[in-house]
């Protein structure tokens, strides 16, 4: 059987490379039958070329074009959802309903059309206008950006399709696109939708480019190319971090989302009045997509008591009672066992499931453990391994104080939780712990679970390192997203308007648009 | 005589290293007298921990109380100004006027005046409201912050009264101020003064602290420290490469300003127009503080032709009848000097100068060179040599399109330039030129030499790397600047008012702060 090819600069080509990899349907661990290139360095390079070319063709194109394509793009995506939902089920075992067809997939196509949305309204440039000085500053796309999709969502995280690349591209900025080795097919049917959305879009060639493989060393390489503008990466923190090392090297925004624990504080009211309930939310979050969320809850922390122990036998109770899911691959299952010795071996006690198996294909028994909280203080570090997958730790704490030093001692996290009663006894003990949570985590939630991203303005999926790699920026929610592959742009006494972009002249250029003019946000004419 | 004191914890403290430095007068090449201490690694610590201690006192205070502690410590800076304008005059040989006295000393004090405005209007918060979904988001302090100030701003960009410091302390972070080796007697004033204004304002201890000097290991141990936020570094390339080397290591914002040249395109029928009215601003853009200036002009691209020779020699002799000023230090010189040796050996000709002396103490002839563009072209890393001081290296392009190469050429600075005629006819080369150069700069100017950094909302004091290490930030102008040292927070269905910062909760805080609530910029409540 023939090779898939590449899109590279506008055309489906064959790849050089010799080399090539087939996936894997996980809940049969059977090859599936297509055959997907490892695209060599040369062919890497002609796609940066291709985007570098497409880069300097569309700046200073309106934002109408970017979302005139955005939208096209999301309705051929709705016009081939069966093809898709087949592949992505095939390649990654996520069931087709409700996850695959009823949940990714309108997610995926309303964010390119919220990004379509930010790309027509200009919302994310925030021009900022001092009259008196002649000085303008304005937001603008920051040249080609690569997006590394991850492996959990075929869909709403693809390269080719997910919110890093609805983000770059209503910037204005091409992408070429990584797809996943674990969902190549999904891939390449979200190509040729792009593709053809490109084209009739009259796109330049290069502006959405794909390739599904490239060597380590050319994946450093790429996002340390000189024609690339920034990065996104959605995956395992290895990966991310040998790549954020090759492109902070070159002082090149790389923006990663690495791993996350997403501790989930049950305060002990809380238990006392709706333990139950709790529990069964709890379990459903941790278990939801066989817990291969980037949100997904790894760390339960408790207060010791006797309601405590009732509510761990329920969630142990239900871990073992629910279905066992299918991983995405045989790298999600390796990862997740090696992850699972790791905390047993620091002392960490399997209270439910723990071995292999127990569903179709990859699979891996629901897994709970438990570990009290001296021993979490005395072995933090190793305690906080990520275990992607159906597996989450219990910590016990001793005290009040125990919790508190339990949340002080935590790394970066995208979500964190606080339970509490509704009658105000778990006041104090919030009070205690919500700030080192708070300055941990990206998202604090309360009396919620942390598994539903909401494509929201106000959304923050970002959060200290090792979550992200700065702080200070998400990667959902538009039109704040776009701001990371954006790079500021002032103009100092440039007093002909047609060498300012429309959005820093003096005439608001759709009367609508929210700028900074003298101190004060307006959408008036600058007089 | 006694080794000065560190300012550790709120108090002034012996420090328990046994290394001491002093400062040199650059006019007199002679030891000032005064002993600072270097800072051995437990003492560095100290002061860590004592940030984070004052961090977690202050987290959560209004604006109000850092704008106090801002406005309180500007007076006192200007009821010590002839004290620091003379020890500055003393540790950098820079005119007391109008340079010190009556520039960069007010415009320190109207830089923290800035951010105390900015820090009581909230208008760094950007607080985002989506109350349907109850989402909300706000950015918020990172956390301690060091800054390490350069050699050339004294006042203005120094560790502990300059544009980083105002920022961050805006923002609500504590700092830990590394002063420059090169004037720490001004460092050590403005510290005094800092630390009266602390103790008047009811600042906690640690919330200001200073050391002169550490290791070059004790500052990646620094930078990288678990309790520390965030960095700002402006001084050489070479040692912000390695802080940053550090910090990115562990996920650690770090904002540089490492190096710019700062071209200016001269095009040819503003020369036509106005050669030697331009020749005379250039001249003195490029001398102006002996060119020791983030933003002095370090690169002139001209198109060849009779007039543009004659532009040549009027620049040449406005360089060699200037006065030769004095640079900061010896390592300045040093500096200096290899940059010439590379440019020379690279085949750029010298027409002024060249030569170390000319002027008092540390001193180097105005220096100009010239290239060819082919040459430039063929080299243009090693012609793109930072020359800090007063030199500056001319290249003559063949033509139009060698003049847009060589835009295209170049590395990222902070700022760049085009001078164009009145009439229009320099139009077609703007519209070549201008695209490349404006992606590779922060601010790009027109008929309008780069040296003023104008401290104003829309000022962007930032660029590509290697200018800076990421080119969405600018370490001037409020509120933008104050970004750097925030965190974005979001806040997920919590719903109880009290749990929410000020700025989040449905009643605006002050009724004029300006949020995005459901999709629209207002200063109204939630309702």
């Amino acid at each position: 059987m023939s090779t898939h090819s590449v899109l590279i600069e506008g055309q489906w080509t064959s790849s050089t490379g010799a080399k090539t990899f087939q996936a894997l349907n996980p809940a049969t661990r059977e090859a599936l039958p297509d055959l997907f290139p490892v695209s060599p360095w040369d062919e890497v390079e002609r796609a940066v070329r291709a985007a570098s070319a497409a880069f300097w063709r569309v700046r200073g194109w309106p934002g109408d074009r970017f979302a005139a394509f955005l939208d096209r793009y999301a309705t051929n995506i709705e016009a081939r959802a069966a093809e898709l939902v087949a592949m992505a089920h095939a390649e990654t075992a996520l069931p087709v309903e409700p996850r695959l067809a009823k949940a990714e997939l309108p997610r995926t196509t309303n964010q390119l059309r919220q990004a379509a949305t930010a790309a027509r309204d200009g919302s994310w440039l925030r021009p900022i206008i001092d009259s008196a000085a002649n000085i303008r500053s304005v937001f603008a796309p920051i040249g080609p950006v690569v997006v590394f999709g991850p492996n959990n969502f075929p869909f709403a995280f693809n390269g080719i399709s997910g919110g890093d690349f609805a983000a770059a591209v209503a910037a204005g900025c091409p992408v070429i696109a990584k797809g996943h080795s674990s969902h190549p097919g999904t891939t390449r049917l979200f190509a040729e939708a792009a593709h053809e959305a490109a084209r009739d879009t009259d796109m330049p060639p290069g502006f959405v480019q794909l390739i599904y493989r490239t060597s380590h060393e050319d994946g450093e390489k790429l996002v340390s190319h000189p024609l690339i503008g920034a990065c996104g990466y959605t995956g395992a923190r290895a990966t991310g971090l040998v790549l954020k090392a090759a492109a902070d090297r070159v002082g090149k925004p790389i923006y990663l989302e690495l791993s996350s624990i997403n501790p989930i504080f049950v305060l002990p009211a809380a238990i006392a009045e709706r333990g139950e309930k709790i529990a069964e939310e709890l379990a459903g979050s941790c278990l939801m997509g066989t817990g291969q969320f980037c949100t997904s809850p790894g760390l339960i922390v408790l207060l010791a008591g006797s309601q405590t122990d009732a509510f761990v036998e329920s969630l142990r109770k239900r871990f073992d009672a629910a279905p066992v899911g299918t991983l995405l691959g045989e790298g999600v299952l390796t990862h997740l066992e090696h992850g699972i010795a790791t905390l047993r071996s620091t002392g960490a006690e399997v209270i439910a499931g723990g071995t292999s198996g127990g569903g179709a294909g990859f699979s891996h028994r629901n897994t709970l453990l438990r570990v009290s909280g001296d021993r979490f203080l005395a072995h933090a570090e190793a305690l906080q391994t990520e275990t992607f997958g159906n597996s989450s730790l219990i910590v016990v704490a001793d005290n009040s104080d125990q919790m508190s030093q339990i949340a002080e001692s935590l790394e970066g996290n995208l979500t964190g939780c606080l339970y509490s009663d509704t009658a105000g006894q778990d006041n104090a003990l919030y009070e205690q712990i919500e700030p080192a949570l708070r300055q941990r985590v990206g998202r604090l939630l309360n009396d919620k679970m942390p598994t539903g991203v909401a494509v929201s303005a106000a959304m923050n999926h970002g959060g200290p390192f090792p979550a992200t790699g700065h702080p200070g920026f998400t990667a959902v929610g538009m039109p704040t997203s776009i701001q990371r592959f954006a790079m500021l742009q002032c103009y100092d006494n440039v007093s002909r308007p047609d060498r300012l972009p429309p959005s820093l002249r003096d005439k608001n250029p759709n009367g609508k648009l929210w700028r900074l003019v003298n101190g004060t946000w307006t959408q008036s004419d600058v007089v």
